[in-house]
């Protein structure tokens, strides 16, 4: 799958898995909505904001940048139509009340309906996207790569 | 969520997100489908034998050990719905041939009907849980963890 494809489907994904890793290389894994901008994935951390600083992700993120998110279709019945695209790159806050955190929030809001009843208030993560890539077991029929 | 919940609801999942960190801290994720035996997540790699050691996912347990694998319920129409479960513990390579890998692929193949019609013939990561956690939003109503 080249690139600008994988880039293709994960923007078009309703979740993705976001993995970080500490600083003592012990990794982490949550599902997150998300939105794409350019090559920058945002999601919002919906807790207060005094809370956010002891969310996994956050703490993950600030002793180590390095994260990988990735979106998948999965379907029992059929493995031939299974897929997936990854997004590598370097993750970093995004504040309330900066310009960017108001242009995450319009995206994310635009959609996710839950967002529009209920705006996330605290810092969103914004992950500059370095390499895309994926793979389709349509394309690749020898081999299963789940 | 209590730990038993927690185990309960990820072994009934059909699929699980394994996240590994390589030596030089940098985080990957890949979809798995799995079995579970006791405390220990079996999935399998599809590749054939000789191709395996390239994969990431093992080459990272090779380098550090430290795994994270996350099953998660995810419906866009009503997040109070959702709900994850996590496992962390240590990874390892179970190759063909031993007691253990025939367990696993016998457990594997009971689970997916692909599997039965197309067995894995390569390694089996196994990981062996050392802690079970999870989350609802039901449970939680203040707060979306996502």
């Amino acid at each position: 799958m080249t690139p600008k494809e994988a880039r293709r489907r994960f923007a078009s994904a309703r979740l993705a898995h976001l993995a970080t890793s500490d600083a003592h290389n012990r990794p982490h894994v949550v599902p997150v909505v998300f939105a794409v901008e350019a090559d920058t994935v945002y999601s919002a951390v919906d807790h207060k904001p005094k809370r956010t600083t002891q969310l996994r992700r956050l703490a993950n993120i600030a002793e180590n940048p390095a994260v990988a998110l990735l979106v998948d279709y999965y379907d029992d019945d059929d493995w031939d139509r299974l897929w997936w695209a990854r997004a590598e790159g370097t993750g970093r806050l995004v504040v309330p009340g900066s310009e960017e955190h108001r242009l995450a929030l319009s995206r994310l809001k635009s959609r996710y309906v839950a967002y529009q009843d209920q705006p996330p208030t605290g810092s969103v993560v914004a992950v500059d996207v370095g390499r895309w890539s994926g793979w389709s077991a349509s394309a690749n029929p020898a081999g299963n790569e789940l």
